[in-house]
């Protein structure tokens, strides 16, 4: 113990005298935001926190602690479910708080560039200001940061027309584990000149280098919007929905979420919502396309016509649509009847999401009757969210039920050929379960990959592998 | 040279004894076709020519080649520009062609599964039968091959709609230089369980893996769709243009194709095509949108009100549009007065592209007159396409003509933060350039990639690094 203590001294010593004192804190000097994620796991402080300010600090901290094997925590917005940047005892973490900022928008190549520790919504916001929209969004945007989005290939509300984080990357700058600073701060859309290696950093958690700057495409901004809540007999009816609607609006079907039959009964009777149609049906879309009402209104009166949906509500104001999306938002409300829960974030091929859901629904009903079980998501992009947890706020939910309750789930996601992270990523809590998605050669690949780019393991020890 | 002999031998037998002797040709047997691909280089003859039928072959082969050490080029439709596929002296040639078919078409998902020998055309028909668009299309398409198609991460014509050919890539199955078969025939547009493993194939040209599955996120097929010839002063007013239909016809807009004053020049004076406008103008772009033709014309018309636009034509017919299409294609009858030319493949952020014409413009006036000299391309995409020849069929053009062409455009390129290949690839006639766009940083993660992946430098050696 005590030699580690003397040589965790000796790196805080060096990563002072690199960065300034100012810019090393530990014990009681580091906040608690840089002590968990909101994984919900008990805080834990971190050997020393560095926050560097430029991307020369972040190598200068790598080669340091590469130098002297030095585990390395990164942290970004610390909006992370998986615990990937909660901190493990004796690592140093490294966050990019302090290296924040838009740096240009650039309207003729429609592109930005930031610093990793930019707020999505800073982002956002410059793209927008500069005429323009950027094609990442998801619920954190005020806390999480572009550099933790492109760490993790954020998902999100915009998938379905502009895809996941990795597809809004056109360039990125990172250090590697041994400090070597590796930048393609690409414009183009086009650029084959050899691998494209930033591809590997994307999501892959902070394991195999550190984002320091990205540059990201722009999207024009849709024009008019419409909002609507269709119910749809069944996940088929929904599927053959999202087929038309693609095709009738093309690039302008902006949302597709799917709610089913016990969501909305939750949002109803346990939100207090009122029943959005006089019957209850097995699957609401809440949707988005850009076009005018009286497209949308023609559109959505064809496919009643066809018996495809079965019942339609098309927002005549904001306020109306806000209305709409106060259905799929409902599950952030749980907390007034539940203190526990236990939520997931898994993909089902489009294909196999009915008989996912009726299986997941066999086995609640025969195994945990007495919880709530919801299933929501972005169903395009065949990703599902589930909670289960209990109905009024004195039922327990222990450990154990949790422990059981994952497995039960992750077993439903390997029958169907799903994935058991979406959107989430595997950071420390998921890994387990890693083989349930991944076979054993792909794992082996992965271990090739980060044993050639950081072979000390340094880089997020413990997550992803 | 004997040992070399005898080595080659050894493997040839194995390799029969392995897929069986009508599947390992050699000496005359071996067709021209897998002798030389579009690069224009003298054919070459391979020590033996492999054509598995299944990723259970592709697996054989690799495992044989990986133990004796033996260089292996990957070969697919041959309609590579980069002499990729190109076999050099004493490599065993694997040409994908009898690993070839659509697997599948699942319309739920919006996928399409084929094997890598499987030629873009047959890929994009079955596609359409199915009622959905293949988003990769280009010239080649009858003979180029999907697996080629992603192990260069081809572009065309498509890519400011759709993307290059990653963006189209859900899965893919790929054999590893040992002959370990690593497969995620992912369908989920959402799918986070660690590293993507699939980027780093795709645009990899070979040497990294063969491709043998590949899934394809499809797309609806897009409405009506109009054909517009425009006239615009300058690349500035071009990219106002871009920006204001990217912004009017949002995903709707699909093709956006520039054509300078001397390639309009050549397709009317040297290919016999009509003036398209009274007067000549610095730039004309082709644009298609997926919109009404009233519509297309209004935006037209208010462009030009407000000047962004000096000259326009709307296809009002399909021949209409084929005879506006007439001239971007007029390149491809150069022939009629050229017997040699130098053709290149660029990329220049789209803010520098009239500054870098301009310098090409220059270095074309000062250091070859005599030449004519083309640009033309997928400006959306910032991918400029330049041809340089003689003006008649008598002019000559030598090699050291071409070398110093080659240098004086990559030094074009160099100036402007471009790219050496935007869409063609690296292969083994770039190799030379590729630090013109790539630091030393990213060069020496290159090779580490590729080291930790092929440490004997058996797949496609030579080629990209």
């Amino acid at each position: 113990l005590t030699d580690k203590v003397i040589s965790e001294d000796r790196v805080v010593a060096r990563l002072k005298e690199a960065l300034g004192a100012g810019a090393v804190l530990t014990g009681a000097e580091i906040p608690e935001r840089n002590c968990a994620d909101e994984t919900r796991l008990s805080p834990s402080r971190p050997a020393a926190l560095a926050l560097p300010r430029t991307t020369d600090d972040v190598s200068a901290v790598l080669r340091i602690c590469h130098e002297t094997g030095q585990p390395v925590v990164t942290q970004g917005g610390m909006t992370g479910l998986a615990a990937g940047a909660h901190p493990l005892d004796g690592e140093v973490a490294l966050s990019l708080e302090k290296l924040a900022g838009v740096e240009e928008v650039d309207p003729i190549a429609g592109t930005l560039t930031a610093r990793a520790g930019t707020p999505l919504a800073a982002v956002q916001a410059a793209a927008e200001e500069a005429g323009f929209l950027c094609g990442i969004d998801l619920g954190a945007r005020g806390s999480c940061t572009i550099g933790g989005n492109v760490a993790t290939n954020a998902g999100g509300h915009q998938v379905l027309r502009y895809g996941m984080t990795r597809k809004n990357v056109l360039g990125l700058e990172v250090v590697q584990a041994d400090g070597t600073v590796v930048s393609s701060m690409n414009k183009m859309l086009k650029n084959n000149t050899g691998y494209d290696w930033t591809q590997l950093f994307i999501g892959s958690e902070g394991t195999l280098g550190i984002v320091t700057r990205v540059v990201l495409g722009l999207h024009p901004k849709p024009g008019h919007v419409e909002t609507a809540l269709v119910a749809v007999r069944d996940v088929s009816a929904a599927m053959a929905l999202l087929n038309r609607l693609e095709t009738e609006f093309g690039g302008g079907l902006l949302v597709f979420e799917g709610m089913w039959r016990e969501f909305v009964a939750a949002a109803v009777e346990r939100i207090g919502l009122s029943m959005p149609f006089t019957e209850e049906h097995e699957l609401l879309v809440l949707t988005e396309v850009s076009a005018s009402a009286e497209r949308t209104s023609d559109v959505l009166g064809a496919l009643m016509e066809e018996g495809i949906v079965v019942d339609a509500l098309l927002a005549r104001s904001g306020t109306d649509s806000q209305r709409l999306w106060a259905y799929r938002e409902s599950v952030y409300d749980y907390g007034r009847f539940q203190t526990t829960f236990q939520g997931f974030d898994i993909s089902i091929p489009r294909g196999s999401i009915g008989a996912a859901v009726d299986d997941l629904r066999i086995m609640a009903r025969e195994r945990w009757p007495d919880f709530l079980h919801v299933v929501f998501g972005h169903i395009a992009d065949s990703n599902l969210h589930i909670m289960t947890g209990p109905t009024h706020l004195d039922q327990p939910m222990t450990a154990a039920d949790k422990a059981l309750i994952e497995e039960g789930v992750y077993e439903v996601v390997r029958r169907h050929a799903g994935s058991v992270s979406a959107e989430h990523g595997i950071g420390r809590t998921k890994r387990r379960w890693l083989g349930h998605s991944r076979s054993p050669e792909e794992l082996a690949l992965m271990r090739t990959l980060k044993t050639a780019l950081d072979p000390k393991n340094i880089l997020n020890p413990g997550r992803v592998l």
